[in-house]
């Protein structure tokens, strides 16, 4: 398989701009404090605790911190004044000078810090092509999955931003073996970054009340050993497979910002219990591209997630569960019907059964060292045309310990 | 089954004090701050910041913080110094007066933020037990089981201090069944509280230095609601089972005060893989008591872990996930031989099958709305005699939502 396409995303440019607005965080900016927010105007940084300062910003003391933690504990009616003042900002190019920053002059950092990382399997296509994989004999999807959303906790604080690399995890792969892992791989993921209230602890958060916890949008690239996972996860789920690291956008693209992205969601059957069900159920029509080294390798469609975001959040709290500003949703790896839409090498290759073939010769079962992965996302803007999500980037280096 | 002895931990004692030294938190002291570090001492609560200030105590300014936050990140050379310098004091306490509170003055609050929360699955004896109620057709330990120790992540955001009720979670317990949970249980455990440098991101932490991350110890109870659980739990381990709340015990020992409790672990067959062994391969001698309205349930003994402090950390790291200050590691659930060893309800009363039954001649196969359960745990003292660790204590509370 073959799926090659010019390079549109070069190694090095971390901070490539999505196109609409968005929100992050830069260091080595050479202005004061450790780090800033930001957000990307064409090949620029647009320093928005300088502008907010300058143009009399609301929440402007929120918006001069070294991260987005307390813009995002603020909730969404401090968000949206935020936001509606930045586009006016955005609107007017004039006030930008002096708030400028060349891009190529700063660094991305975490934007946030990540409470609690719950990671979906949200994806109806996903979970039967891993069934299919790790349990031929069965019937791909296990009796709970279309009931409720599953997921698990991942590791918050190994959640690190775009550009950071990867070091091949060593990890034990079967009885009496460890060492690198032979099964690196990616997974295509949206993330939704959770702020505001997190509600009454021992009350569940109304599915009609959902998208009110989410901030913004993140894409997510939830980096797998298939070797170590596959020993680990029986009877407890995935740990050290996964713990290694998870990479996600330097942008943040806020929930209003996708406003014309809301799509049906698939059809259920059966049909979830009520309180996964309502008008907030919905999805986002976004369209994720895997790029490996510069080569177009699969093309994910989000609009074919099973569980929404909305009920990502009813589910999560129905048990009463509180949530906190800086909670991280992963989606789960999305993936389409067809081949080229499969969101991670497990798929893509069947478990290696059938590796993919790159335009320069060579094929992957699974990543090598020094294989630069790059997602990008892009959906229906407001008002017409298509916005893009800012992208997240990695690149994998070669194993540097043993155990 | 009945176990019934008088109630040594009466309701409302939520600061009971451990005997041997131990750090915690409270607010409500009628003292500058929303909460300050502190020691029990008797009947009292040793205000630490305060006395650090005025005997030129070391790290004065990592003691005068509302919790153990700075102090965790400061590192094993900085914990010993604040503890040695702590047990002087402690033994003169003329030098005490003026720093003492009325423990009944002042509430526990949760004594660091925890980052990242992993429970394992480290007692043989309780993975048994487990596997046989749910798998009873097949080999009750996986075939991974002897080889690692298994674990999940946990949810960081609903860790609660000891005396925090726990409301009686609703969720899904079947295909189109949700309602309150029928199953609801404690675990009772040993938790590990970390700080420290977390090491260099990609780089294991042998286990000849594991131990160095280790601030000290807390009682845990990681309360779960079997039915959600195991309705649940396939493929990805548990969630809204276990993240409704998980409780630990307001005062943490350090772990240099259990320098006399280190024994040698279970024999292992098979050998674990190198990376997991070495001198520091050593478990803690404390047996836990459940204690259910003031009935003695249950005393599991944790010398009969399979898997030891040291291994629960070489193993997390192996695959090079760093560690951070305030990461909470939790033993899973202790369990001996014997019946009244056993560590939850769901072993006490198989899931149910033979009820436990109580002195006031009631009978529990799960916990009731108004149960108090407590988990104490003592264990052999430097210099002779025994000390106790800090109680951890809920109470659980009828359901004030539906899904």
């Amino acid at each position: 398989m073959s799926l090659g396409s010019p390079h549109p995303h070069p190694a090095g440019a971390h901070l490539r701009p999505p196109l609409g607005m968005a929100l992050g965080v830069v260091a080595g900016s050479g202005r004061p404090g450790p780090s800033r927010i930001a957000a990307p105007v064409g090949d620029a940084v647009l320093d928005i605790a300088s502008l907010a300062v300058a143009e009399n910003g609301p929440h402007a003391a929120l918006l001069h911190r070294p991260n987005l933690d307390g813009l995002l504990a603020a909730g969404r009616p401090a968000w949206r004044e935020v936001f509606g003042w930045l586009a006016e900002q955005l609107a007017d190019p004039d006030r930008l000078s002096g708030h400028l920053l060349p891009a190529t002059g700063v660094v991305p950092v975490l934007p946030f810090t990540v409470a609690d990382y719950v990671d979906f399997f949200a994806c109806e296509q996903h979970a039967v092509n891993v069934g299919r994989i790790y349990r031929p004999h069965a019937e791909p999807l296990t009796p709970n999955w279309k009931h409720l959303p599953l997921g698990y906790h991942g590791r918050a604080g190994t959640v690190v931003v775009s550009g950071t690399p990867v070091v091949r995890p060593v990890g034990q792969r079967g009885p009496g073996d460890a060492g690198p892992t032979g099964a690196l791989d990616v997974e295509a993921e949206i993330g939704y970054v959770l702020g505001g209230s997190g509600g009454v602890p021992g009350e569940p958060v109304e599915l009609a009340h959902a998208l009110d916890h989410i901030f913004g949008v993140v894409l997510l690239n939830d980096w797998s050993a298939r070797d170590i996972q596959a020993w680990e996860s029986r009877p407890l789920g995935p740990l050290l497979g996964k713990s290694f690291a998870t990479s996600i956008s330097a942008w943040i693209t806020p929930l209003d910002e996708l406003a014309a992205a809301w799509i049906d969601p698939p059809p259920r059957d059966p049909q979830p219990l009520p309180y996964l069900l309502g008008p907030t159920d919905r999805g986002l029509d976004l369209t994720l591209e895997i790029w490996l080294n510069g080569e177009l390798v699969s093309s994910p469609p989000a609009a074919d997630l099973y569980w929404t975001p909305a009920q990502l959040i009813a589910h999560l709290t129905s048990n009463g569960a509180s949530l906190r500003g800086g909670d991280l949703l992963g989606s789960g790896t999305v993936s389409g019907a067809r081949r080229e839409q499969r969101g991670c090498f497990l798929e893509l290759s069947r478990n290696g059964a059938e590796p993919v073939s790159l335009a320069d010769g060579s094929s992957r079962a699974y990543l090598c060292d020094g294989d630069e992965v790059v997602i990008t996302a892009t959906g229906p803007a407001v008002g017409g045309g298509r916005l893009s999500l800012g992208e997240v980037r990695g690149t994998i280096l070669p194993t540097t310990s043993r155990i």
